[in-house]
């Protein structure tokens, strides 16, 4: 198996966009090609993460527009999905057909308007990520197994409730302090910000100004900060975003003549879970576990061999228990860790810099292309403000539905 | 790159189910795995088709799911959609994961419940294959599409429409006698059987008796082969079908060891076009056209060496136009191939010998698994009253959508 270099990324700002999918996946594409010093016919085939085309816009078999939008119709592509990880999954497969010796230089990455269906429907929608005949027709959706996670967190570890919601407090804190510093992120302010802006604007209007001490007790605040579901409340959750993410992948071969700033795929890793009722420990995603081992060992490094990941904080308790699975923490010691901030830039490891799904967006099927990108910044030093120094190994985690499609990406600095 | 070998195939009947996509595939799968002498947990990883699971049963990220209930959780799993190819295109990712050395056994295939959306609904949503922003608003539906590619036939080669609809007619029967021999056939009558049936309901009531002179006066009559999109008559349409399909792909190594009835995978091929506008002749399909000559290219062949395929007669005007892209007779011959027989069982090539999308069924995400099943058992000569005799080597050809994904496979028998 040959050696695979991403020599070019490239991705839309997350948010609300009125470009379609298509649009707004070949300006991700053609930033990432222009990067990479190549033009669109260089590009041998295309993998493309999506999950809801045809609830979004009424489109399937999008990948083979999104080429013909770039110029190059007559190459093969393929739509890939695996919920949230759809991406991530079309990545790992584009990565072995380069590997392979197949091709030499391929597109990859993903796009999605989540932001078109409104909030209820789109919660609705997105619980079709779940198990339409086992969970689905109970009524649960993505907020409420979340929220379940949080709970069996608190009582395994015994943890007050009180104590773990001013720690996942402390995730959506730090990602939006992430976020702040990220041009390409949807919210760019932190959660102090918000909260100032609010008593700005109360003072302005000759309201009652709110006196809430810090970002706690506005964090506190149900009228600010509404229940979703106990204990996740609303900045608890990531939002639902447009965008699109890019990148080209290529031969070591290939890329040593087109990139000064190689960054090399060091092991990929992808398993699946059933339903839930299949999941002996939500708490331990055995189907994440066994990826990131699949990852680690085609990497040859460890967990703590690795500076920086991006990783699936669909919600806020959904990134402590990913850097427990991902061997960052022991497990019951992830909540710990964000509190003695050691999950911020520059402390152990920094998860996140990016802002996370939670600050800088989760256009659903580009995620972890996303992923990608800034994880190829970090390590050729990029980030300006929330920049990783050193960073010389970083990771991603995309987590697709109730953990039923589990996908790592694993990259390295230098050849 | 290392040979790999279909070790087992499995699929249910085609037609209409009560039983979801998952059961129809873990039929489909278990059949597969039991013909290879194996058990669930010596398959690696899943390679899924599917194109319409959330509109038909509300579940996307389904091949977690379908691996779950053959009670392996724990393996990477993914699902590929590519329109009406897309159980194709899995074929051909999951052929290189193998051939790559990876993985030495892995489950492919695909499932679709398209009969649960009745036809106007169908027909629709079918159409969002077609570019959802100039296709879609246009109008235009997939009979409208092949309805206009007859026409275009008809003008380019000068052939009388009236002839042109006997000889399109003439694809109907053949497939239809096929699909009588064929046991997981959806239609398992020939359209003289169907003729005759209407003939004796009617004197069995007292009605006054058809005097339908042959099948082709049958089939002139549109009160029973309605008109749907001039010159397209009914039976010039396969149907939306239930069904799933499945083999199990293995490195030449390891299927030496599970099977005496070696079929080995020759060659692969996938090509997608942009949207129609993008396409300049139609009858001439350029991403076909490529695509086969990928898939000849690797195996080493000619057309002429073809002795069967199993090709994407969505319509009976498509089923002609393929067989001149993949280089079986001169572009303009086809249809008066068709009158002349050569593409029956036992002439110049066997075109269809299962029955097609047009007898036996069309479940979009499963149809080129089935058509893989078909080519497989006629290679190991299983195929009964069907039987392409002394037949060595096969193909299949899916065309997903207007042409905007085509994928071929060619098969040979022996080591």
């Amino acid at each position: 198996m040959r050696e695979v270099a991403v020599i070019g990324v490239g991705m839309t700002r997350f948010g609300v966009s009125q470009n379609t999918n298509i649009e707004m996946f070949s300006e991700a594409a053609m930033e990432a090609i222009n990067e990479s010093n190549l033009k669109p016919k260089d590009i041998e085939a295309l993998f493309l993460g999506n999950m809801l085309g045809s609830h979004e816009e009424g489109q399937v078999g999008m990948a083979a527009y999104a080429a013909a939008d770039i110029g190059i119709p007559n190459i093969p592509t393929t739509r890939f999905e695996g919920i949230c990880a759809s991406a991530s999954v079309a990545i790992r497969d584009a990565f072995m057909w380069v590997a392979s010796g197949h091709y030499d230089i391929v597109l990859v990455g993903g796009t999605e308007k989540a932001s078109v269906m409104d909030t209820p429907y789109a919660t609705r929608t997105l619980a079709m990520g779940s198990d339409s005949y086992y969970e689905g027709p109970a009524g649960i959706t993505f907020p409420g197994i979340f929220a379940m996670l949080a709970h069996l967190y608190s009582h395994k570890y015994a943890i007050p409730l009180p104590k773990l919601k001013e720690q996942m407090a402390m995730v959506a804190i730090k990602n939006h302090q992430n976020g702040k510093l990220n041009p390409k992120a949807q919210f760019q302010a932190t959660i102090r910000d918000l909260m100032e802006a609010r008593i700005a604007r109360a003072t302005q209007r000759g309201e009652p100004v709110p006196t809430w001490a810090d970002e706690m007790e506005f964090l506190r605040d149900i009228k600010v900060n509404p229940v979703i579901a106990d204990p996740l409340q609303l900045y608890d959750c990531c939002p639902f975003s447009d965008g699109a993410a890019a990148l080209v992948l290529a031969s070591r071969d290939k890329a040593r003549r087109l990139t000064d700033k190689p960054v090399l795929i060091a092991g990929v890793g992808q398993c699946s879970a059933g339903p839930l009722h299949n999941q002996k420990d939500f708490t331990r995603m055995k189907a994440r576990i066994l990826s990131a081992k699949q990852a680690y060992t085609q990497a040859g490094i460890e967990p703590q061999d690795v500076d920086l990941c991006e990783l699936h904080d669909c919600f806020t308790i959904a990134e402590i228990v990913a850097t427990e699975c991902l061997g960052f923490f022991e497990f019951g010691q992830g909540s710990q860790a964000v509190e003695r901030g050691e999950t911020q830039i520059g402390a152990k490891i920094a998860i996140n810099p990016s802002g996370g799904l939670k600050a800088k967006g989760h256009p659903i099927g580009a995620t972890g292309a996303a992923q990608v990108c800034e994880v190829v910044k970090q390590l050729r030093g990029e980030c300006g403000k929330r920049q990783v120094e050193g960073a010389r190994i970083g990771m991603t985690d995309t987590l697709g539905g109730d953990a039923c499609t589990l996908c790592n990406i694993i990259l390295k600095r230098g050849w």
